[in-house]
């Protein structure tokens, strides 16, 4: 088997056998085959897409390159949750507690942001003290006694993945719906989970920008993860605003903190309560979704899902003192208000451009290598739907950069605001729920 | 600038500037641009094709990556001729000496054969004693006095060409029309001829299987020579079937000197008189075809042309005792005859079949390390048109194989005729003149 031969069969749009994927992947990670060759092979799949079957194959292969974990002595039916990616989304971090507080179990590994999305591992980092390189035992221990666990990638699981990722990062492959599904789905399988839900957030902040799209990858991913024998549902989630009034990584967790109290953003408490009745549902927890929200309504209210997210922090060595106490958390010296040039409706908040903003503000990574300043980000006081008048606040940034740095970005987050006459209807942060 | 956005760019259909052109070939030149960039470049080229004018700064860019020939110290218009490949192509051989006969020069650098397509180079050095390694003084020496040199190219010529083909040929990405056309042109250009002959070879033998690529081709490599100016034109020519009836280095060289006597086979008698009435106007040798032809025909009668191709041997080192007397050519020592199984007429005689199977009898190239048994090939008996009696011999191979190597081969030889009972008229060799 030769793997030009095999280029050329998927560049003119044939289909490749299970034989053919495994000699590409397996000689790849093996550094068989170079890299010249396997982003060929990518751009002609952006091209040419694959099967279902294709792509389940990819995703085992993928999958199985490294260390797969066996989390079948942890007690309960594990659920694990997944986001594409968005602007704001710090919704693991409400939604592990909650559904730990309501006796599901929640083993989860976790990414770094870049670019303008966050990552769950870094808003975690930002309360002091915080590990996210937990493994072993010490996981082991900390799942079976709280119930939740969101720890960072061990290097051992999936290498497939993460060399094939940083080729598609610089050859113009990252767009490739197979491709998305398969390196999304290679981490969620080998990462020993029984259930999956995966939140496929759509919109100008998300990696897929219309619906179609994001419909299309939701579906061949719950298709793999039920192919591979894992129960797998999706929900499609509205990114085309921030998810909630926070961006930024210490922002972020102080809104996650408020949300387990009950008083996070609407559409954050809604992602949160539906998802998580999903995932009651997954575990076996709860028989229907109206149970299970009944359920995730209670664990806020009576505080068990707050005291789980006390305890994971806790059991992963951060400073509890700045989850009770939230104002603890250090502000960046400089906030400054962005201001409504005119009254009427908010029609449309760009979540790319806020994103993107945020992470300049010094909130994110435009490469791995950047250090965040964790006190950075912006907070929304208007969202889409919302009324406005000329003056108000529309939101306000953080950071420690110097006037010359930041009044661009002020500019560019005013901009992101498109405010006009007519009475305007928000969209629903739940689109869809896709289960197979 | 940075690879990746010109990879999106193109990947998504938009026309690369020249700069963008430019920064990616100097940068790849240069090593500062990986291989895996340019392959996936590459392939979203394969599929998204490029203007004109990009294929021309690609040109362009490609040229000037290395050294540039400059020809003006040399007498005359210099013409040159290339070929897209084929099967029993001999054409160069004989063409040269003729246009050299009639007060043309051509300063021609030619190319080794791969897989089932032959190089005039082989062909050349399948005469004792030839070099085709004969640069500077002594090149000019040479055109200047006989007005004719088949030479290699020289190793700092277009290096830009020979990393991008070497990374075409593994990656899937050798059929794009753009990247054919930049490849050929800028191996010509950089040559330094004043006027440039393609012949574009259509058919199973050829790069282009059908006459739609093939005018395309054709008409996008006229257009980049004389956008860079350089009179330029094209024939489209036959190969469906292979060009006259030897296949094989030094079989095709006694085929050749037969056609300098005049008594070529009538398809490559008739290539090389309209290519090179053609190659006489554009030297500005004679006002219109008809004077070319005539001159063509001419020099042949009167041995002209025969004695350039003398003198051409000579001079590059080879004993002319060869061509004097070609019976000399030391033959493969088994001959096997192939002989027709019904009566009829031929209707289909695959170029490709015969070319693999001359190439496997030891005739060519499976890969650029493979040493070439000059004696090896075919010679047909029998050609698209002919009628053939049940037991006539339809082909002999030529072979040091054993008989376990060779049956085979001569199975598939056999299979490349396809004998019908109806008449049959064979394809003409010119297809069509493509001019600006």
């Amino acid at each position: 088997m030769r793997m030009v031969d095999l280029i050329i069969k998927k560049r003119d749009g044939h289909e490749l056998s299970d034989e053919e994927i495994t000699f590409w992947i397996d000689g790849y990670v093996k550094g068989e085959i170079p890299d010249y060759q396997s982003s060929a092979m990518q751009m002609a799949i952006l091209f040419k897409g694959m099967t279902n079957r294709e792509i389940a194959t990819l995703t085992d292969r993928m999958e199985h390159s490294g260390e797969v974990l066996n989390l079948s002595h942890l007690k309960g039916v594990k659920v694990d949750k997944h986001s594409t990616g968005g602007v704001g989304d710090k919704t693991s971090l409400v939604l592990g507690p909650m559904v730990a507080a309501c006796g599901a179990t929640l083993a989860k590994m976790s990414g770094r942001g870049l670019g303008h999305t966050g990552g769950t591992l870094d808003k975690l980092e930002s309360i002091p003290g915080v590990t996210v390189a937990i493994e072993g035992e010490r996981f082991a221990r900390q799942v079976n006694s709280i119930g939740c666990a969101i720890v960072g990638q061990t290097g051992s699981l999936v290498p497939a993945d993460k060399k094939m990722y940083a080729l598609r990062d610089v050859t113009g492959t990252v767009e490739s719906i197979p491709l998305i599904a398969a390196s999304v789905m290679s981490k969620k399988l080998a990462s020993g989970s029984d259930a999956i839900l995966l939140d496929v957030t759509v919109g100008e902040g998300a990696f897929m920008k219309n619906m179609d799209d994001a419909r299309t990858l939701a579906h061949i991913m719950v298709d793999i993860g039920n192919r591979l024998g894992r129960n797998t549902k999706a929900v499609l989630s509205d990114m085309s605003e921030p998810l909630g009034l926070a961006v930024g990584n210490a922002l972020e967790v102080k809104e996650a903190i408020a949300a387990l109290h009950g008083n996070g953003p609407k559409d954050l408490m809604e992602l949160c309560y539906t998802s998580g009745a999903i995932m009651l549902k997954q575990a076996k927890v709860v028989k229907d979704y109206e149970e299970g929200r009944a359920k995730l309504e209670e664990a806020i209210k009576s505080g068990a899902a707050f005291d789980k997210f006390v305890k994971m922090i806790e059991a992963q060595g951060g400073d509890i003192s700045y989850i009770l106490h939230p104002e603890k958390f250090e502000l960046a010296k400089n906030q400054i208000e962005i201001r409504a040039s005119q009254s009427g409706y908010v029609t449309s908040l760009n979540a790319l451009e806020i994103g993107v903003s945020s992470m300049k503000l010094g909130g994110g990574r435009e490469t791995l290598d950047d250090v965040i300043d964790m006190s950075a980000g912006i907070l929304l006081n208007k969202k889409v739907g919302d009324h406005v008048d000329k003056g108000e606040l529309l939101a306000t940034l953080h950071t420690n950069k110097e006037p010359e740095e930041y009044k661009p970005i002020a500019d560019d987050v005013k901009k992101a605001f498109v405010i006009v006459s007519e009475k305007v209807t928000p969209m629903p942060v739940i689109r869809e729920i896709i289960e197979k």
